[in-house]
């Protein structure tokens, strides 16, 4: 029986960085990863490579090279069953591997409709993160002319818009009131419709689908109005469900959300099991409660953690609860989200103020290819601390957020904003008299004291 | 006599703030703000207005529009004399104006190298924050084909290389062994001058000048080794000097340094005087050591604390020494620093260790527009605790350094970094497998475990 000291299962974003951590800290260690796929893509990356023309061979992780490069042993196989009292796994293909410490980096699957009528036609896709089935869909939609994707997370905004850019006509359906209407606040949200509106998307919202229509193969869908709207191709992008099979038949704790139980060192309950990424647990950084967050970051920044205490604890290195950063990119436009938006501080019950501030992202504004820079705050009313923030802005706007991130990380408060420095530039960024995120801080300062 | 409740002398960028902020916090206070200039420049955004050919009104800051708006009185004229005992400042006109506060931010002016020969000759030029002296250099540069800029700081490099965008021959040179090497570290200042080269920049590096050349009107410059070079103008960027001949003549505190002493509200040693921006002392956030830092954005951040504390003091509200945050832009390049280098550190006695890692700012790396990007963290080698970083990427590397900013400012450490949580998305960001910071905190990781 072949003997790894660690064992990872999958190698998408969450599994190659908890192999290559933890060979990175424990060198002498032998670390052993496992995956279906024959080549891993950049998860995140899938939306710009779904269009025809496009080549998706450019959105492969170059996981083999570094794993090489590391020391790590790659095995193309499937985890069938995992033995938790004998320590080992044992592959589809007969084999069998003895692991001392096992992640399980699992990932999600699109989740299905059950509920959705003509989910079985033909030219109906999903969108995982799988290369053969991507690109069949790819070779398939260069025949379509019309298609309908059917819900607008972050999934579905970027895949329609990159499909619109790339000559197709997209009508993107929405049942909430608003696309990306539970990553943002509503102000917010709504930016980033006129921006995938004037990019050509045909948006929808507030309007459910009740069934998709053909014969054979897709026609259209009907609305809940009763409307139907044509189309050669129907995507639907409804979010993604843990891979948490392989564990729960090995009798590792699942949640009762459905992921595998893990602790701040992302230890499942099994002894020298743990789990990183989209299947394993989330509890919100702010609410404290869990939470159905699947990033490529977040699963990185989980594998980290798990890397770094696979062999021996240290507390200061625990993962301290997901915090949800998003960001995306319409045109020239940013959108990012991180922590708390006031709405969703408002329905976990917290009692929060809230300060905006509009200006631009170059200084002076005149300066060719400005963008309109938003920097939205969301504090406690009584401590001060940053619970959120959105962005609104150009390409900058992903690197925005993630100050705030670190604000929100760090328990900043408004006026610990407001003393601290930033670094400005004419060309990189805001004016240093008017950097929106500052503004938003004084806004907040003033509504703190009443003023 | 007119009398005013605050009164701000100087209306750049730390003047502006001081008043609006200062208004803004005191809502029924009277705030009158006097300025010598018609006009105010957006200061950081000059370089980018000084070829000709190029609209100057275009990089005029919005400043009256916002006292307007803000209810704050604006005086066009230049104070003279301060009486700190009556409380009053007389202008050159002769009115008068008595105080409650009074804020200076006199700003900086232009080093003037008294050894170097031939400064009066015409067509030898400054850079300062004067729109009637640079719109008059402009129409003077129209007929040079040929500038030499002496000093390759960020002031000489970023005027340099737009002129070579607007078709000017331009030699650059610089004293020190590199361009921009009092603000990086080696490596990162020889890729400064790899993209300044590249843009069509003749730079000349590790050799001073002795002489201005010409009769009547500049012809060339001498260098040290006697060489010549020709040249129809000369650009002196060679600093800037606090401007404190207001406050020392009033008897208010100046430091050994030269600058306006201040404590951490940002208080001179005379009662209900302030002073903040290029006049005021600054205290270095890392050494604790007078630093000769002149910022935009370090004047904002201390008239933010000036404007917070004029009538009471908070102790949450202090200004916690100067943080030098530099970023600048050459083509698609972003460049940006923070805290200390690794040279300055161990000048100054620090035992550090550093980490760099170099990828790439959009994920997957075949993305269109997609640049190299460098991080490299200065740590202290017990505590951990990260004392600088260094960035070179697209133009998203203005606000990664603000990131890097942030975390210097809340003492974060290298464990702290791994276990924080960032947002990534293809179109704006690095992989969050490979993310630049990430790696160069990792990279600090195993040098502290000796691994």
């Amino acid at each position: 029986m072949q003997k790894t000291d660690i064992l990872v299962i999958g190698a998408s974003a969450g599994g190659f960085v908890a192999a290559t951590m933890g060979k990175s800290m424990n060198p002498d260690k032998d670390v052993t990863i496992v995956r279906i796929e024959k080549q891993t893509l950049v998860p995140c990356g899938i939306p710009y490579f779904v269009s025809p023309g496009v080549n998706s061979d450019k959105n492969i992780m170059p996981t083999d090279k570094a794993f090489m490069g590391a020391g790590v042993n790659l095995i193309i196989g499937e985890v069938v069953s995992i033995n938790t009292e004998a320590k080992t796994c044992a592959l589809k293909d007969g084999h069998e591997i003895a692991y001392d410490k096992l992640v399980l980096a699992t990932g999600s699957t699109p989740a299905k409709p059950g509920w959705l009528a003509g989910t079985d036609l033909e030219n109906v896709f999903y969108v995982p993160k799988d290369k053969v089935y991507l690109d069949k869909m790819q070779e398939k939609l260069a025949q379509c002319k019309k298609i309908i994707t059917i819900g607008a997370g972050f999934i579905g905004v970027e895949v329609s818009d990159e499909l619109v850019q790339n000559g197709k006509e997209v009508t993107l359906i929405e049942k909430l009131p608003h696309a990306l209407g539970l990553a943002f606040d509503e102000e917010i949200a709504i930016k980033t419709e006129e921006a995938m509106r004037a990019r050509g998307v045909n948006l929808i919202t507030g309007m459910g689908v009740t069934e998709i229509l053909g014969d054979g193969s897709v026609t259209g869908v009907r609305l809940e109005n009763g409307e139907t709207i044509e189309g050669d191709a129907v995507l639907l992008s409804m979010g993604y469900r843990p891979n948490i099979n392989l564990a729960k038949e090995a009798g590792i704790t699942i949640t009762r959300e459905g992921f595998i139980k893990v602790d701040e060192y992302m230890r499942t309950e099994t002894p020298d099991i743990f789990a990183v990424g989209d299947c394993a647990e989330k509890i919100d950084f702010v609410t404290r409660k869990p939470s159905n967050i699947m990033l490529a970051s977040t699963a990185c920044a989980e594998a980290r953690t798990a890397g770094m205490n696979l062999f021996k604890l240290s507390a200061v290195k625990t993962f301290n609860g997901t915090l949800s950063i998003f960001s995306t990119a319409i045109g020239n436009q940013g959108f990012g989200v991180a922590g708390l938006t006031e709405q969703r501080a408002k329905a976990d019950g917290f009692d929060v103020i809230s300060g905006s501030f509009q200006g631009m992202d170059k200084h002076p504004g005149t300066l060719p290819g400005t963008n309109m820079q938003l920097v939205k705050l969301i504090a406690g009313r009584e401590t001060g601390i940053i619970l959120g923030g959105e962005v609104v802005g150009g390409p900058s706007a992903g690197e925005l957020i993630n100050i705030i991130a670190f604000i929100i990380q760090n328990q900043m408060t408004v006026n610990g904003i407001l003393t601290s420095q930033i670094g400005t530039q004419p060309l990189l960024t805001a004016t240093p008299a008017a950097y929106p995120l500052m503004k938003a801080a004084e806004i907040l300062a003033k509504k703190r004291l009443g003023i």
